[in-house]
C-alpha cells in the first residue's frame, strides 16, 4: 500500500457533473471538481481525484450542474438599465434624440450606481462576471461593481460634443487619469480609456486617448464601424473608411478593442488582424438597430480575437449572454448561408477566453490552476438542458441563461438560488424603478 | 349607499401587477385581476373590481408578476427533444442522413411518449400553452400531452418515401382518420394532418392529406419553401413553385398552415393571403440551417396571418417561446435594413393571437371573457424585467423565458416556482436520458 499523501488545504472545492474547463485542450470534465485558494483556481479534475487530494475548508456540490468558467461581456452601458423598454423599435437618431438623451440629461451618479448595479444582478444572474462598462459617472459605476463583487473594465467615455453628463475632452481625460490611479492594483476592477467614436471626438482627442492608453498600459476601447455609414461619413470628413483612419491616429493595437465591427471589408479585416486588434460583437445590438451582420466568421479566419458584447440595455435588451452567444452562432450562419459556420465551441471561447483577451486580461475565461475563481453554473436538470448530450452545444444552444444557480468571482459566490448575497437587491430593484420612472418621466 | 351585488361566484381569481391581456384594444393593465371559472376565463379587470365582484374558491395572488396569454408554438417536433445536442454546426443532409435518421430508426411509442413530455415540460416551463407536434407515433404524442395536461394540435405525419417509424401513405391517412375519431370533442387535444412536404410527397399523396383535412374540418399543415432550393426542385419536378403548386393541389385555404415560407416571393406571398393560408414562422431554426430570412414584414402588410413556432430541439436547440420572439423580430429588422420593423406588439401577436388564429383555434391566445384560461406569469422582481417601463417590451426582448414562475392551461396550474404538477419530472429526466443515450449512443 502506498503512503497517501496528506491532503492539501484550500478554501472552497467545487464538485458538479460537468466541468467545462476551457482550458487549451478545451477539456469539458464529467463528475469532475474545481479546488480554490485565495480566490483562485488551485486545480481542475475527477471528483474523486480532487475530494483525495484536498481538504476544502467548504465543500459547494452542485450536484446535476454544469461548471462553466464565468463569462464575459466585453462592451456595454451598463446604467442604461434604466432606460430599458423606454424606446424600441425606433430608428437610431429618434431613439437617441428623443428619448434616450433627454432622459440621460437627469442623470446623477446616485442613478448611475443603481443602474449600474441593477446590470451587474441582471449579468451576475444570467452567468456574466466580468463586464466591460462605458458610461457616464465611472465612480459610481465602479462602486456598483465593487459592492455587487463582480469583475469589470471601468472606462473613462470621452466625447468631444455637448453632453449632459459630459465634461469637455479635456477633463474626461484628467478623470480618466485619476480613474486609472484610483483603480490601479486592484484585483477585480480595471481603468480603460473610451473615446465615444470616430464621429463624436476630434482628430486630437482620439490621438490623446491613445497616448492615455500607452502611458498607463490601459485598454483603449470605442465603437468602430457599426455602420456602412460611419464608414461613409469618415471618408467625407477624414478621407478614409473608419479602421484606416484610427490606424492613422495610432490606435491599432493589440491593446484596443474594437465595439461592433459590422461594416469591415477586407481590407479593414487586414489592418486588424497584422496590428492584433481586437473586435467586440454585439449581435442583439447590431440586429435591433439593423446595423448590418458583422463578419465575424471571417475576423476569425484571419486571427482576430473576437469577444461578445451585450451594447447596452436599453438597445437589446438584455444583459443576458448565454442568449448573446445563441444570438451570434445563428446570426453568422444565416448571414454567411453556412450552417458550419461559428459552431458553438467557438461562440463559447468567444465569450470566455476570447472575451478575457479582447480585454486585454487573457487569465481569465478559463477554469485552469492559476485562474481567478470566477464560474457559474447551470442547473442541468432543467428539462432545456435535458438529455445533456452535448454540454457545450446545450449551453450555448439551449440555455435561457435562467437555468444559473450559481456566480462566483475571484473565489466568492455573488448569486445563489436567485438571491444576490452581495448587497440589497429587494432595496435596489425599488429603489431603481422610482428612479427609472423619474427620468424617464413614466 | 347602493345596494352591494352579491359576488359571484369564480373558481379562481388571479392577480398580478400587471396583466397583457391581448384583447383587440390590446389592453395592458395594471394591478390587474383574471377571474376563472370551467377552465375559462370569465372576466379580466382591475384587481378592487373584480375582488368586489368575485367570491373565488381559490386566490392566486401572484404578487409582482405580469400575466400574459398562454404562448402558442405553432410549429415543431417535440419528441426531438431526445437528439437535442446530438449534431449541430452541420448541413441538413448531414445533420438528417447522418445523425438524425438513424437515431430515428430506433425510435419506439415509448420513446416518443418521454420526449413528447420532456417538450412539454420546456414548453411549460417558458409559458407555452399549447402546441402544434408533427412527428411519429401519435398516440404517444398525444398520451404525453394528455399527461401533462397542456392543449395540443396532433398532426399525422405522410411520407412517401420509407422512414423507420413512418407507414406508407395509405395506412398513415388511415391513422389520421382514426386519430380524428380518437380526439374528437377533446377540449385541449386536435388532430391534423401533416404531409411532409412537397418533395417527400407524391402530388396524389397530397392531395389525399387535404381531401382528409376538409373531410373531417381538420387544420392542414406541411413544411412549404424553407430554401430557395425547394422551388427550384418543385419547379424542376412539378414545373411551379413551391406556393402555386399547393394551390393547384388545393392546399391553399384558411384551414391550412405552412411552416417555414422562407423563400416566398412577391407572387407567393399574394397567393397565400388571397387564399387565407397561414404561415408558422421559425427564426432560430431558419438561422441555424442557414435557410433564409423569412420575410414575415410583406406577409403581415400582406394579410397574411404568421404564427411563431420553434421547429424540433435538434434544429434550435430549444422550445421557449420567449427566446424565440426575440429572435424574429431582432431577425426581421437586420434583415430588411429597418429598425422599425416587426415592433414588440406585433411579436407579441405572433406568439399570441396569431399563432392560435394560424392553428385554426382562434379563442386561444388572449385573456378575454369566455377565451381558455391558458396563461403564463412572469416574475417581474427579476433584474432583466427591471424597471418595467413597458411590459410588451420586457417580455418581448428582456424576457429570457427562466423568469416563468406559473403556467396554467384551462384553468389548471400546470408548472408553478420550477415544480411540474401534473408529472413525475423527476422519474421523466432520467428515463429520457436513458433513452437518449440508448438511441443515439452516447
Amino acid at each position: 500500500m502506498e503512503n497517501a499523501k496528506a491532503p492539501l488545504p484550500c478554501d472552497i472545492l467545487v464538485t458538479a457533473a460537468v466541468v467545462v474547463t476551457q482550458n487549451d485542450a478545451r477539456e469539458v470534465l464529467r463528475d469532475a471538481a474545481v479546488a480554490i485558494s485565495d480566490g483562485r483556481v488551485a486545480a481542475v479534475g475527477p471528483r474523486a481525484q480532487l475530494t483525495a487530494a484536498y481538504a476544502p475548508a467548504e465543500t459547494l456540490d452542485l450536484g446535476e450542474a454544469m461548471v462553466l468558467p464565468g463569462l464575459i461581456n466585453s462592451h456595454g452601458h451598463a446604467a442604461m438599465t434604466l432606460f430599458r423598454g423606454l424606446c424600441d423599435d425606433e430608428t437610431l437618431s429618434v431613439w437617441l434624440s428623443q428619448h434616450i438623451w433627454p432622459a440621460e440629461g437627469k442623470l446623477t451618479a446616485e442613478a448611475v450606481r443603481q443602474g449600474t448595479l441593477l446590470a451587474c444582478a441582471e449579468m451576475l444572474a444570467s452567468g456574466t462576471t466580468c463586464f466591460l462598462d462605458a458610461y457616464f459617472y465611472n465612480a459610481a459605476a465602479a462602486a456598483a461593481a465593487e459592492a455587487a463583487g463582480i469583475r469589470a473594465v471601468i472606462c473613462q467615455g470621452v466625447f468631444d460634443m455637448e453632453s449632459a453628463g459630459f465634461k469637455s475632452a479635456d477633463a474626461s481625460l484628467a478623470e480618466g487619469a485619476a480613474l486609472a490611479e484610483q483603480l490601479a492594483g486592484h484585483d477585480r476592477l480595471r481603468a480603460a480609456v473610451f473615446p465615444h467614436a470616430v464621429y463624436t471626438c476630434r482628430r486630437d482627442t482620439l490621438e490623446r486617448c491613445a497616448a492615455l492608453a500607452r502611458d498607463r498600459s490601459l485598454l483603449l476601447s470605442t465603437h468602430a464601424a457599426e455602420t456602412a455609414r460611419e464608414n461613409d461619413d469618415c471618408l467625407n470628413a477624414n478621407g478614409k473608411r473608419v479602421i484606416p483612419y484610427l490606424q492613422e491616429l495610432g490606435m491599432l493595437s493589440p491593446r484596443t478593442l474594437l465595439a461592433h465591427g459590422v461594416a469591415l471589408d477586407e481590407a479593414d479585416i487586414a489592418l486588424l488582424a497584422a496590428s492584433g486588434t481586437a473586435v467586440s460583437h454585439c449581435p442583439k445590438s447590431n440586429m435591433k438597430l439593423a446595423s448590418g451582420i458583422a463578419p465575424v466568421q471571417a475576423l476569425r479566419q484571419a486571427g482576430v480575437t473576437v469577444g461578445l458584447g451585450t451594447d447596452g440595455p436599453a438597445s437589446n435588451n438584455a444583459l443576458n449572454l448565454f442568449s448573446e452567444m445563441a444570438f451570434a452562432a445563428l446570426l453568422q450562419k444565416v448571414g454567411t448561408g453556412d450552417p458550419t459556420a461559428l459552431e458553438a465551441g467557438a461562440v463559447l471561447d468567444m465569450a470566455t477566453r476570447d472575451g478575457a483577451a479582447a480585454l486585454g486580461w487573457p487569465e481569465l475565461g478559463r477554469l485552469t490552476p492559476g485562474a481567478p475563481a470566477d464560474l457559474c453554473a447551470l442547473d442541468l436538470t432543467r428539462p432545456a438542458l435535458r438529455p445533456g448530450l452535448d454540454p457545450v452545444s446545450d449551453a450555448v444552444y439551449a440555455a435561457s441563461g435562467g437555468e444559473v444557480v450559481l456566480t462566483m468571482v475571484a473565489g466568492r459566490v455573488l448569486y445563489r438560488d436567485g438571491a444576490f448575497l452581495t448587497f440589497d437587491y429587494e432595496k435596489l430593484r425599488r429603489d431603481a424603478a422610482d428612479t427609472a420612472a423619474r427620468l424617464t418621466g413614466r
